[in-house]
């Protein structure tokens, strides 16, 4: 099959090539390398020591004797994108290639404005280049669980019945979105419903939970093949965060309470996950959304975990409650239904201690490359006088 | 009060600038003329002769003695609006400032790129200026009743009371709008919605239905005061559309079978309506929707009475259905809440034979301007054969 991978250079858009090539698909990948341009801003890094995107395919092409193909360019480009799809001609496409960030889309009105316009003006793109070239393509793209935040009712896949005042639809689920970069996943959403109801184009929304791991079946072959680790406060999501605090003896970084409850699920799910979708296609028309997480925790729950499994490695490690720099309960309903994926055939790798202890094994073989003040919370959702004292250094070092 | 007008050279702008004017308020406006120039690019222009902002502001300084302030520019432009709040300090904003066509929006996607990005960082800027310069300002914003689509339970103003699996909570109202422009809406709402919530802001959120009408009282005084009226296919909304036909002898232009539902008001009322919005504000930090319309027509209805007034006026009138060129449900229920404004004293004019009428002799006053090209629906929700012969000469002619 012919697959494109936007956003293939990135923490799961690689692994997801390595794995399809693998399979023995013919694999593309479109990236503008906005990741490592934003860490290169920053003076920070991934803390995995990643290989340019041209090192990555020759190592892949030596190890596994397979090709894959590479386009340098931005989503926002339609042009440019709608000539990658012309030329491709891809059977499914799997786009990760969107600004993945909630506190970078609250850093300020640039970073806010430059999320919205990168996510929803590069998908509405890719839209118009699948309905122009290739309509029997199956959309695979990555939403997020944050896009329903936290409702008093259990959170159902993409849809809910409604009965309301004896009539009776199926529609969207509401959604209450969290951050500037959740609220641009909910956009997508819309816009792809509407291709599928309107143009018949068929897609898979994957509304992923916090996804941590360092390592997949294929990365692991080779050093040249690791994917890319963060740890920072922007880039890094909760369990990867703690690793790398546990092994460097910074206190476990809980937000509030650490009682808001969340979906997470291990890379090497995601990557499970996005098989999943690609070989069982929506149908024609269809705009099927699944939600992709195999476990819930309360952050704190997973603080816990991490500093137990730190102490079976001789680390001692203090969690500590930050003052919260986003707005959202700290206590709250969450029930969010997961069963789709697993009816397809998801086996979940289920977070246990072993899970982390291997990671923070792995962490620990890079540990002299922490950048240590990459790590404290300082992007605030609400701005003010702490915000004021530590946003700005953040906002004013960007320049893209 | 300090009110601030985004839009305010357009059909409905320019018409709620002089009446906050008129009221005694400080009024400013922020315009770009993309609609003159949209016009001028396809050679056709509003069938009432309208002049130039600063001629209008001239005329009505004259008339009234009012000041109206102006500010040329573009609210895709961060910096610009940021100053234009800062300067201006507005107690209210009302936001018309938007690429407002469903069928414009269908063109291309260079069309449909131009209205999501106009529309959605437009309003993002809008929000970021508020929360910087003003956070206890009011913003009125226009959103569409093509939002919520044609479910098949009643539509309710923004949210709905939902129970589920035995547990209950207050959610926005699920969406499906019909069109690219619909779209924005639906995103503008969910990021007014989360600039509440989270930064407090207050907003309401006018989900209006399709305008029809002329004059204002403050327009009718003077003709230089006059606002735009559009009949082409893709800014011309129904009734003012059948009014302009019916007129010069073509038909009326039902698409399909014309019995796809939909709330109307009058011009006078949407003053009225966004009038009761400033002088009965949002809460801080509440986002406020109310449904604006006064009555629900299906097309088929409309364009009967058209032909009844014309009648009486002695022009013969023939309805005739025209191949749909959107992608709409043709007969489906609808029931839309519209109880809000009238809660707080909305008296609606209601649409009668005497007003088509009143209508009908303006549009005869300027019949000679009518450019009858502009008339036939061109643009197609889904491209196709027809759509190919028909659409790509409206598509090339911009330039934008």
């Amino acid at each position: 099959m012919r697959v494109l991978i936007l956003g293939g250079d990135g923490y799961l858009g690689w692994p997801t090539a390595l794995r399809f090539s693998s399979r023995g698909h013919e694999v593309s990948i479109v990236d503008n390398f906005s990741r490592r341009r934003w860490h290169n801003e920053h003076s920070t890094d991934s803390l995995t020591p990643i290989r340019s995107l041209g090192e990555r395919i020759d190592a892949w092409r030596e190890i596994s004797g397979r090709e894959i193909h590479s386009f340098v360019g931005d989503v926002e480009d339609g042009e440019f994108l709608d000539k990658v799809v012309a030329e491709t001609l891809p059977e499914a496409v799997v786009h990760y290639g969107e600004q993945p960030s909630a506190p970078y889309s609250m850093i300020s009105r640039r970073h806010a404005v430059k999320t919205q316009h990168t996510n929803v003006i590069g998908t509405l793109n890719l839209l118009f280049a699948i309905r122009d070239h290739v309509p029997a393509c199956h959309l695979v793209k990555l939403g997020t669980m944050g896009e329903y935040g936290t409702p008093n009712i259990d959170i159902e896949e993409g849809y809910i019945d409604i009965e309301h005042k004896g009539r009776r639809d199926t529609l969207p689920f509401p959604k209450l979105p969290g951050s500037i970069y959740h609220l641009s996943k909910v956009h997508d959403s819309h816009n792809i419903h509407f291709a599928c109801r309107i143009w018949g184009l068929r897609a898979t929304d994957l509304n992923q939970g916090v996804v941590y791991g360092i390592e997949t079946g294929e990365t692991a072959q080779d050093e040249r093949l690791l994917t890319r680790f963060d740890y920072d406060e922007i880039f890094g999501t909760a369990l990867n965060r703690f690793c790398v605090q546990a092994i460097i003896g910074h206190p476990l970084t809980v937000y509030g309470k650490g009682r808001q409850t969340r979906g997470f699920l291990n890379i090497r799910d995601t990557l499970q996950c996005v098989e999943l979708a690609v070989n069982n296609s929506a149908e024609l028309g269809e705009f099927r959304v699944f939600n992709q997480f195999t476990e819930q925790f309360t952050v704190l729950e997973l603080a816990e975990l991490v500093q137990r499994a730190a102490a079976k490695l001789g680390h001692r490690v203090e969690i500590r409650s930050y003052p919260n720099p986003r707005v959202e309960a700290e206590e709250h309903y969450y029930n969010a239904a997961n069963t789709k994926l697993r009816d397809l055939g998801l086996q979940p790798h289920l977070l246990g201690d072993e899970l982390i202890e291997s990671t923070l094994r792995v962490v620990q073989r890079y540990q002299a490359r922490v950048v240590e003040r990459a790590i404290a919370p300082k992007t605030r959702w609400k701005p003010g006088e702490l915000g004021e004292k530590l946003a700005p250094p953040v906002a004013r070092a960007i320049t893209t």
